[in-house]
């Protein structure tokens, strides 16, 4: 009842990461919101910019450089890439003993040399790169309770790692085979006023982008890489769907051996104790909708009708498991929290 | 901590509002589901008809003829129209001492005369009619801690109710020139298989339905007339949007006098208190998406051009506090618990 | 056969009623696009702006000032407000035989007080605001025949006015009694990048906007004024739907002693020899997808519980009979062609 | 002017590839629609059962029996599967030289052996079967011109086919290596009332179907099977995504030597010629929404980062260049019309 509360600043509150991350803390038994901000609309309330809030007490929003970080004891950062490095810096140097949560890519690659490939500068904070963890609960739990900083993953990435790296450590899958079929939702796209997102340019309609390159693919190499024990690359395609919330990520696999059922067993047995995770029955097809507004993963297995190939298929609500919730997961690690606090709220049905 | 649980049961719980009541229960602190009924799915588990409960322990489905209600403290009662009365007449046949909370329509009419004109047939439950108290729980609270039967309201009801019995009650309003235009979601028409209900059907397009005659009028005229004093028929108009969630009602009143001004604050006052009602400042505007996923009405009047004119908007989430929520809330007053406990999600943004 | 084209201009071909305009125009037996302008787009062609229009061929986006207006036929000019009157008076100067056909708002407002109060600033082409004719084709067929300039009615007013002009000029309604209540699609606002039209902004809600006023209210005034032959202020409240298409007016009337039936056979006989505007069967209701992509009207009227109210309902798709479809029909009286010609696709089903 | 109009029946005409049909035919300047047939919708008009025709004169909806085919120049067949072969055979022995173009599955897969095993039952028109044409136009079109009974191919198929069919005919792709991950919007679901297809059901979120085995992968394995010149099975899985109108096939290949470049090229000068296929500029990405409502295929080739792999993407809109509107393209060239009479429409923008 009376245990102390932690102290959470989120910076960048006005998105909707951020928001997504104050929706949910508002309702976490143990945090306290001290400090919200958002540069270009400092001196507003959350109600004026998400009127969802008009009801709760909040504090106002406020620039970065009026956050007293001595006393705050975990940082969401949900800025832009490229800002964050700048921003995590500095904030570390005002208070080194403050806990970050970062949502951005920025520290994500362990790799100087990929992140310059994938972002086409040098990183300006190689030292907190060499420190940060990366927040895929699933695979670095132990690591992620004794972070300073955590690299929460991309919402592409969460999905298409979270099905296929248990199987290439289990050196079930033909490395150079992996063909990820990506569909996100449109918040993943962001809250700036574009003209490519307005509702009558995407709805009624589905299509991919960034198909020469999506830096999420960086991501995609180093875990897959590192669990293969080799270098993969996978082919990998993003889509935007018309649809609020919701990653859906269809994997192409060939087997060097394996059955699809052996590819379910592999995958049952790695989730079987997770909160998070859940593998389905073999041959039931997930759906994006299943874990809409929720934490959750739902992992599918098919078999192909050659027997060597499979269909692995893994949903997310990209602004959840994709970003915010993953992210107070990873919080609650760090600060000793039951990892499931505040985050297990039930998927919507309609 | 340890204190013990009420024990609920939900009957009716494979169609959109049972299950939304499964969803907000099970993280309901106070309670425990001990029986889950849908007559045709009798034998399957909620996951099978909701795969988004596949996480979650649950009791099977099973039919009502199978619950034992003598060992049930309360039932959620989300059945069709009709079949309600004889099955709640039953219910209290086998255990009197159970609560109630009824989700259809079949005991919010008070007037026998007034359900028989708009269900066109005579009530097989008169005494419970008669015993049976409107759940909506800012107009009733007192009266819904002590009944045994609440009669939570309709969803285009409770939105067009909240709004304007108060300035009927302060004779603000002339109680002829009451306009009520609707607008739902396509979740409140329901789960059932029907050709004007698939999605190639409603998507991209709006349009009224039940022009000539919505059964919700009946509580409408019932409620409006409770607060003027006399005969009140407002017109009224229900339309599907194509949204899954959310009841927005425009309404276009003349007053006696009083200014839009004096109409916004007499409603501000009127729910000053209230957890669930927020009144926003005079002249903005609130949009169904900022109560989407919540049990919050948010209520805004606009003045109109001329003085003695003005409109009065409400909207909610239809299987919220249209449904769902709002019978948690009347199911927490029931059995003495906080008002808000288990239903104070936040809207979504995206 | 070979009949000569008239050679026609749109002024403002990047945006939504712009390119149905060209969409519509591209299909059309007797006209010949010879410019389309875009000053922000200029030197593009319109497949970098619209990719539907990749495989035809189009004249490039250029200024307004790179057009020769001496040897075109007929201008469509579909500009913001404002901009539209100094053009259209500049168009006139060089080339004052030119036909046109003006989307905007500039010209639908006869009376300069009126324009001054909606607009907050004095009309600086005066003399054409006295010329222009309002385009409402059923309703001014004659004067448009013989017209140079044509104000297009807005979306809203073209589907608030259809359905009531013609009671109001028969007597039939009490004028002081009428509540539109209209709801359109996103298409509606526009194509400038605006973060409340995003897609993850209005998707899954409905709201109202303009509440206390919108600038149509000006042409439903002037409309039905004319038509009561006095002073008529109705209450109005436009909203945004989820959808890209469509408008949907439902009105609240009171009559002077006429039936619902009785309004209804006023409207069949108005419209009967009609070829945009269907007037159903009495009782049956319009939906918006109805008209989906076509330049027709539907017109539904349903009895009120109390005998002297009615709601009619009508409803059109914004972007054709509500915008460019209208254009165009203005076009071919204009320009002596069959009035249907080029216009008469038929909705879409889903 | 004044030519002879063909004489069309069209069987089926109450669901969305029929009615589309009927849409487009109906604007069709050489045809006249003679006779529509809906068994269970038999006495009721279109416009009862789609209003969007109510300002249409159209032939009453009969049954098949009440059709006198020998009247008729051609045939639409919109039926479901398997009843199709028995109605067919039965039209030809009443009028041996009527024309057919079946938009169902059941003559597309010309060995009987294939068809046993895709649909589990003998085919009881094994003569037809042999004599059908597969009715992708752009690949059969002199076939087509003379054939007596055409078998529209299915609309993921279409979509699958027009892109990869030329590249593996060059011997360009490895056969072996082919992922066809394509998402369609609902109108492929069809019309009938089923749970899994209602609006609430299938909005905001995103799911395969038919995971394990897809009928139309008959249809690839035998149109790429006959292009490699060997037994090609390509990895196919279908989604479902919350729109009306739509395929998109990203389509995941690996060369056998060819850059992305190369195979830009060898489709560029494929459909260089054609009417209804537009291959973007290398590196482009298509919409399916830049093809909505049109006959048109949009084609888009992009290089991976790994030389000897390339994405490349194909959209149409399933009922139009997918069923109803290739249909038409069909006719046209069974009937000596030009080919792109009647189905010329331009893509909607919004």
């Amino acid at each position: 009842m009376s245990e102390a509360k932690a102290r959470i600043a989120v910076l960048g509150a006005s998105g909707y990461t951020g928001s997504e991350l104050v929706r949910l803390l508002l309702r976490h038994p143990r945090v306290e919101l001290v400090a919200l901000t958002a540069d270009r609309k400092a001196g507003q309330s959350m109600a004026d910019v998400f009127p969802q809030f008009a009801p709760f007490k909040l504090p106002t929003l406020v620039t970065i450089d009026d956050v007293d970080f001595t006393s705050v004891d975990l940082v969401f950062c949900a800025l832009p890439h490229a800002t964050t490095q700048t921003v995590i810096k500095s904030v570390f140097e005002k208070a080194p003993n403050v806990k970050v949560v970062d949502l951005s890519a920025d520290f994500r690659l362990t790799d100087p040399g990929a992140y310059e490939k994938w972002y086409g500068h040098v990183h300006s904070a190689l030292d907190l790169q060499k420190e940060a963890v990366f927040g895929l609960v699933e695979l670095y739990r132990d690591e992620i309770r004794k972070a300073r900083l955590v690299a929460n993953p991309g919402c592409h990435t969460t999905t298409a790692i979270l099905p296929i790296v248990p199987l290439l450590e289990a050196g079930a899958l033909d490395p150079d085979s992996i063909v990820v079929d990506s569909k996100t939702g449109m918040s993943g796209a962001g809250r700036s006023a574009k003209e490519a997102m307005l509702f009558s340019e995407v709805s009624e309609g589905i299509h991919a982008y960034s198909v020469s390159g999506h830096r999420h693919m960086g991501e995609l190499d180093q875990e897959y890489s590192k669990a293969a024990g080799r270098t993969v690359q996978p082919m990998f395609v993003p889509h935007l769907s018309p649809m609020n919330r919701g990653i859906y990520a269809t994997i192409y696999v060939r087997t060097t051996g394996a059955s699809a059922q052996d590819l379910h067993r592999i995958l049952a047995d790695f989730y079987k104790g997770e909160h998070f995770v859940h593998v389905l029955p073999f041959g039931q097809v997930p759906q994006s909708r299943h874990v809409r507004g929720s934490n959750w993963a739902h992992i599918g297995v098919v078999a192909d009708r050659q027997a060597d190939r499979a269909i692995v298929i893994c949903t997310t609500d990209n602004l959840v498991k994709g970003a915010s919730g993953q992210a107070i997961q990873n919080m609650n690690l760090v600060l000793g929290f039951p990892e499931a606090m505040g985050i297990d709220q039930i998927a919507l049905m309609p």
